[in-house]
């Protein structure tokens, strides 16, 4: 790893005091902004993530906020998901393409009314095509980006501990809703979700102000539930399958080819900008599309470029995200495959840094 | 400083195995892609660069490309700079504003002919604002970002090695032009520009295969002329009054509060889309504005926030860059001040993580 210089363009956040006292160790720069990457070793802040409850600065989820009487159109002009059905109260998954399909963002979408809609973003400025769309069709909404800051609470005792600062109704939220609570006065939106699978909520923190206080509250109530500063973690993710956006799919891939395919409704989402060409792709199939992949061997290092997959000379694909699973004892990835060799249980070569290694294709995610 | 954890989503660039083999010892990430920030010392760097001559890989000016009958229309849409007398063969430095006036973007454009021009951008996706206004104006118009990265050759000495791999020819580019120049039979737009204000050219390497050919043919021609890698550099750029994107402005402010009203044809700029608001602007004249700033006493630390400006107890402004200058002997930084104190000679406090500093309102940016 080389060092990081910063400068005002790479955002703090308002939790950045808070990650600076727990001892960060490096970053990475999403959305224009410090995300944390390592406290401890990548090791051990999964196993603790596993075990206990974390506390993650994830405010580079920028919000983009559309409001007004054309909101819920301009919401289904950027996701082949319908969102008809959606209630206020609910979080979607959202594919976000352009007029080719292809991937812009994979946001959550968080309904607050049916004329106010905050759109939780992956890393890129979905806010300028937002804007762009919103001017160029002439809609009756402003688009913009509040002050919120999303905090997630993250690992097994993550319910315990958010119940002792909100309050034992955050149990009654269900998974992909939010509710609202209040924090030192304020409103705030909770939601049962986050960016790994050992369970948790994401605290959408309005208000850069009481980034700190409520920091330190958490940190507070979780003395004895072994709370700690954590960020999310490459390996629970990967052996979550939780796809990162500019690593696993870029927007040369339809959401097809990233298998999310099951979140778009194409033949009902009217209005979606990349409906016409998501139509062909639904219709045709992919060619070739994102799978589980274990990386035989020792511990590989960072993945930082794709690495080629071959079957024999035959390029058929690229891996994208690896890392070594102490819990799964193989190096769990992610790739994009071809058609012709994306079945479970093929055998690749994938050459890494270190050298060509043998991979299998897996039926699954590790969880 | 902290590490920089590495992934695909930060995008290497055709020249990062050079500039490894380099040693640098830092990066910045700057649209989403690897920018080196250090080599020896940000002190040695530019005290080279003021001297020789060095290769930077500013792949991170990414390109968006617009193409077709409606290129020209949609450009004129983006900036209120009037684009009509504009030549291919030239390039402009454009403000790029959103419809309420507010800075997307200060990219340069590069107008290869009437219907095909780049836009070299500076750090925000500013493909999704064109593409967004391009689908939502159903413009006749291809928009994308082609596989186009800047190489700049900055410093006394480049126009000396420049000739020895393009040819003299290269001698006969004008300030802010381009012209095509062959590189193992390959079509590169070379232009005279640059971020630093020591002399030297961009080329646009266009097919990232023949990115470390060039890369190796600069450094083999330029032994003798002490050619190094180099980056731009925080103490040049500031002495130069050259703008940071992120740094000195954001969407937050107008052309105008950033001193680029001379870039602002608002009357005669017809279809800019933000021309309505800049009326209004130009006609006001703004109420804060970038000034230069020296800030006394020891050499500062990294600005990597805004630092209050003060005139009694009054905040007045903030300080977004600043850096000790071993030439002029102070700390030269870019800040943001109101109306009431922004004349060359006013004296402020400004709140440094030192604390408190006495700084002084410059005349003019040092270079």
């Amino acid at each position: 790893m080389t060092l990081l210089s910063m400068s005002r363009r790479l955002r703090r956040t308002p939790f950045s005091d808070g990650v600076e006292a727990a001892g960060v160790k490096a970053y990475t720069v999403y959305n224009r902004m410090l995300l944390p990457t390592l406290f401890e070793s990548v090791e051990a802040d999964c196993h603790h993530l596993k075990t206990h409850v974390q506390v993650w600065d994830v405010s580079c989820e920028r919000q983009v906020e559309l409001r007004g009487p054309d909101a819920a159109r301009l919401m289904q002009m950027l996701t082949p998901r319908d969102l008809r059905r959606m209630l206020p109260g609910q979080c979607y998954y959202v594919p976000i393409v352009d007029e080719t399909g292809g991937m812009l963002n994979d946001p959550v979408a968080v309904k607050l009314s049916e004329d106010r809609w905050w759109v939780s973003i992956a890393d890129s400025d979905l806010l300028l095509w937002v804007k762009g769309l919103a001017n160029g069709y002439r809609l009756d909404v402003l688009v913009d980006e509040p002050d919120v800051s999303p905090l997630a609470v993250q690992g097994p005792k993550a319910e315990e501990l958010m119940a002792r600062v909100f309050g034992d109704r955050v149990r009654d939220i269900r998974f992909f809703r939010f509710d609202m609570f209040q924090f030192e006065g304020r409103d705030l939106a909770v939601a049962r979700s986050g960016y790994s699978k050992q369970g948790g909520f994401e605290i959408y923190v309005e208000g850069g102000d009481i980034g700190m206080p409520l920091w330190n509250a958490l940190f507070a109530a979780g003395e004895d539930l072994h709370v700690r500063a954590g960020c999310p973690n490459l390996i629970e993710r990967i052996e979550s399958g939780l796809l990162s956006y500019g690593n696993d799919m870029t927007d040369d891939n339809t959401p097809h080819e990233c298998g999310l395919g099951r979140f778009c409704n194409t033949h009902t989402a009217i209005g979606c900008v990349g409906r016409d060409a998501l139509l062909r792709v639904a219709k045709e199939g992919p060619v070739q599309q994102i799978r589980p992949i274990a990386i035989a061997g020792d511990p590989v290092p960072p993945c930082d470029r794709p690495w080629p997959a071959y079957a024999g000379d035959t390029r058929v694909g690229q891996v994208t995200s690896s890392v070594w699973s102490p819990e799964f004892e193989t190096n769990v990835s992610i790739g994009m495959l071809r058609l012709s060799h994306w079945d479970a249980g093929t055998v690749l070569e994938v050459e890494t840094p270190d050298g060509m290694r043998r991979a299998e294709v897996q039926a699954g995610f590790w969880r």
